[in-house]
């Protein structure tokens, strides 16, 4: 029932990938253009890396396992992307890049990254987080807080499909309504500025 | 309680606007990329035209009112955005791009404008319509198929805050939960294959 | 995933069945309580019947189809109810009884029967609709306004499952999250007081 | 935008409610019905206790808090109900019932009740919590499986609102998501039976 959009049909999976209805949110949310430089990890299949890489100016992608960057790679070749870079490589202990505008993090334990993260970070610059697990989101989040990262702000995507046919319009009976939860911050200005909006009851 | 990214803050509202969380699912559903041309209509305050011209190679975005268009060219130029053209002009009457590879419909009767737009896309290209009630959707999702249009897919786009505190983490009580349909179609192949989905129940 | 409550397990399902998720709104919204007596249309498996049953003074309950009866009359067995009167008929022509509290509508052009509703509901009955649907709910909900009917409002219940493990929570990855709109409406009382809550748009 | 059953208008509001949309759940999942005894803690209003009260034979309701049950008493007798007895007393120290149906617990460190819940149900009876975060969910949850009860089974109930007007038909725009979990569980029967259905990840 699920329609992925036609550039998703070439591609292989390997490991779980983030779905376009993730992607879609990460890519609003994070504001990525033309003009960015973004760094991804862990690539896994690397659908949120190509997809990335065919907004941005320059992805580079992380990951320690090299099967999982052969599909990768297959993935990247099968789009003719040219703009995106992917390393074997582990972001806990090191990220290459600098000015990076926007990290996006899909790995066990992310928030041990975030320290790096912020290093390879412009001022201005985002981090988004994919998380299965609430108890993920709240370390993570609260890692994050801690590092002076500001407008933490955690969402859940949900696409619901409408069955539309002559005979009646109404919401398919069932669907995909969890994938991960999307932990959006952005890195503290110089300035210090804080506008967290977590803690504000709703 | 909703965040909107960064980039959406320096934009000024006019009439309604396209929200972050249509606009991602537009762009991941879509496919668009540095190389895609689009068409926009009605573009309103602008702010799906603007998201579109961050991504793509050159967007033109239609309005009938002059007011509209000026509101969308303010924000057309806080964001320095030179592939953006924005065009007084009927799309029901006429497209004058050709070879496009999406369009974007956000009008009342959009259903009018779907003639044009098949002359307007290349064979494989994608058309989104943007509205907020199910007979809406129902009388453009019927032109749409008796055009031959393809892969019609309706979806409708929730993206739920969760409140994430040392106290607890929960969903906020409450939160916007629908803006409008989307309508996803791809122009008929020229060996005229339909794969509609909608067809089958679920 | 879905659990049913130990009660619906003994229950046999002929014809679609209406599910705790809808009977549980339909019984907290109407207000069933033990002095309510129930008129029920169609009948089906009995699901609904049997679930008021289990709570009001008496119900009665009516299909056009005997073998649908025969599943409903094994259900209410199997419960040992005795305040559940299974009977043959069509309430499109005849509801035999008077001073009902609640009427619960599960059949195709449920607002047929809504003249004979009103006859047999008192001055503050209730009476709910079960509709798949778009299209029916309007319909319904547009001859109920024309019939006097007030407090007419339309909700449809999700009742999503979580995940709660040792190795974290979280929502399931699908669910169900459409059967079908309950519509409720309260019967005009004599002075005509309308306070429909469904002309604001919000 | 959200309609109380005209038997809630009735009631009145003092610390934080339950509102009818879980409220609804609870009465159908739990199986209550007119051979039920219930207990429930912490009275609060008293709205689920009377709600449990219209259904059941008897209902039990315990509070700390002597202004709470003043509030209760209140709406028992705004209700006409003779089946519910308010008490002062703390489910964490003795729950005087036995043979009990159905316990339902709204109150802070719910699982410190469990033991006592255990001791006061029927061999097949159930428990139902109703709890805001999911720290919370967990830490009971897994209380109730050390302690033997099974069908553990943890839900969220969104009831959604449609707008249906000449016009058009289609959700509101923002809504109610989130009031509480909902952990229903079973004491585990004498022979052990355990078929608790959160171990399977979906």
């Amino acid at each position: 029932m699920f329609i992925y959009p036609k550039m998703y049909r070439k591609l292989r999976r390997g490991p779980q990938v983030i779905l376009p209805k993730d992607i879609g949110i990460i890519l609003s949310y994070s504001g990525v253009n033309k003009n960015s430089v973004c760094v991804d990890a862990g690539t896994g299949s690397g659908w949120l890396a190509v997809s990335l890489a065919r907004v941005a100016k320059q992805v580079y992608s992380y990951d320690l396992r090299e099967d999982f960057l052969k599909i990768a790679e297959h993935n990247k070749i099968s789009l003719g992307l040219d703009n995106l870079e992917l390393k074997q490589g582990d972001v806990f202990k090191k990220i290459d890049e600098k000015n990076v505008d926007i990290v996006t993090l899909d790995l066990p334990g992310a928030e041990k990254a975030l320290r790096n993260v912020k290093k390879a970070l412009v001022p201005d610059g985002m981090v988004v987080g994919y998380m299965p697990h609430m108890e993920q989101v709240k370390k993570y989040a609260m890692k994050l807080e801690s590092l002076g990262f500001v407008e933490v702000h955690t969402v859940e995507v949900i696409v619901r499909d409408l069955l539309v046919r002559k005979e009646g319009v109404r919401p398919t009976n069932t669907g995909l309504w969890h994938t991960a939860y999307l932990v959006f911050a952005r890195k503290g200005t110089s300035y210090g500025g804080t506008n967290t909006v977590q803690g504000k009851a709703v």
